[in-house]
């Protein structure tokens, strides 16, 4: 069984048949076992464990999120305070108990969604959250509108035996990691991988070949891990996108993951699936 | 080499970095090798042979496609008719030749996405097309939105060398295709498929595997072809997602996909990524 990402797994029961009965939400949250997600600095809380924290609920939270052994799960559109960001969220990561990851990232995804789709695009006017929080609907052009899922590809592109990995200028000094860029329009995965390997580093591929997938809720990405073959390794950054981009050795990798002294390059945290693609690559499961 | 879904392929140079450059776009739509897209009901519109139709340039449409063969090509946002919708569009796809079904999805769905995103989601003032047609920006509160792609996971189940196939109600007599369903937040492709065939089917899966990829532009879809095993075959159909569900044998499935006099169902057109996955199947590729 090949290493899986951070963010993989179940999660708790969705009960999506349960949204389109609010009367049903609404006798839910009032259970006795009904819970709702506590919140700080814009991200659900974790207590010392790194498992996420519930409260006992005072009102109909606007945020169904389903039901865990049976007892209903809420959450209110984060805390009202302003988002930490990304950065402060990543040490937060740090901590999260990898079996309460994909709720944490329903849950931060979700809100940070209806904190930006106040309004309906097609028309203007303020929207309502509907289905248990999984749509907001429009009363003046009957527009609904989804919590977005935006796919991106990340990879690695291997030639002779190296990998490709790369900087970007945001990451802390040292730090390599895959390539990463979103799906457009009109691509396939295989295309879109194809594409950002040419665009970032100047290089042709063949071969792609899927490998795992994670949400990524900042805001509210689906990483799509793929392995792709480089046709030569000659690059050309691009460094609008990127600090350096360079080929390393499994033997470096290995090093690297292993955090030897020495390594050539500090590799990407756990809870990014950039890292369970190394270590699969060192494993030598491509 | 297994079969391609219909809507893979590269298609056309984006030449995204230009679109950072809007002197530059300008400077390519007055050269004289310049071409825009023709539309014709709300779709791009094909010539005889099943090819995009393009045309000599007025002024500068306000979608960059990029470069086919180092030519400047553009697109208006559709062409102000309503749409004739998704059923009418399966005919024109019947005609569609597959080495401009990329581009044909990307003008589709980026003429959709504009034409449904005319306002900031997050003020709700009008927003302006930017980036070569790329994106949205508002002047009252800063933010750029991006053309949605949303994942879609699309899978045949497998019990003991049957096939797990279901009518939507909208089909046409006949017709059964593979079960799909949204990627949600929080979600790996693989707990997606999952959750899918559990609501819509009521059986569990272990072993789901990536299959292929492909763009579907009603409105702007990344279909992600999957395999699953199913841990039992006993059915619980959601009525209100599907009309039926049954398992097909591969013979079964070999007599429809030769459209054989007596075929156990109609199986679904070339160009859904659910006809290959089926002929696939049938070849044993799993």
């Amino acid at each position: 069984m090949p290493l899986e990402p951070f963010f993989s797994g179940a999660g708790i029961d969705r009960a999506d048949a349960l949204r389109a009965r609010p009367g049903e939400i609404a006798a839910l949250a009032r259970r006795s076992d009904a819970l709702t997600l506590s919140w700080s600095d814009g991200a659900p809380a974790l207590d010392e464990d790194g498992r996420l924290r519930w409260e006992k609920l005072d009102d109909l939270p606007p945020l169904f999120l389903g039901l865990e052994g049976g007892s209903p799960r809420f959450s209110a559109l984060a805390d009202g305070t302003v988002p930490l960001g990304p950065r402060a969220h990543f040490a937060l990561l740090g901590q999260l108990d990898a079996s309460d990851a994909p709720l944490f990232a329903a849950a931060l995804s979700l809100a940070n969604w209806h904190r930006r789709h106040g309004f309906c695009s097609a028309c203007g006017v303020p929207t309502l959250a509907n289905r248990g929080g999984w749509s907001r609907g429009c009363s003046e052009c009957g527009a609904e509108h989804y919590p977005r899922v935006d796919p991106v590809v990340i990879m690695l592109a291997e030639h002779h035996g190296r990998v490709l990995l790369g900087r970007q200028p945001h990451y802390p000094p040292g730090r390599f990691s895959a390539l990463a860029g979103f799906v457009e329009v009109g691509e396939t995965i295989e295309a879109a991988v194809a594409r950002e390997l040419h665009e970032e580093a100047g290089i042709r591929v063949h071969a792609v070949t899927y490998l795992a997938s994670q949400p990524w809720p900042f805001p509210s990405s689906l990483m799509i891990g793929a392995h792709a073959v480089a046709l030569d390794d000659r690059l050309t950054v691009d460094t609008t996108e990127l600090d350096d981009a360079r080929w390393f050795t499994r033997a470096e990798v290995i090093a690297a993951l292993a955090a030897e002294a020495g390594a050539a390059f500090l590799p990407p945290p756990r809870f990014a699936i950039a890292r369970t693609l190394l270590d699969r690559w060192a494993d030598g499961l491509k």
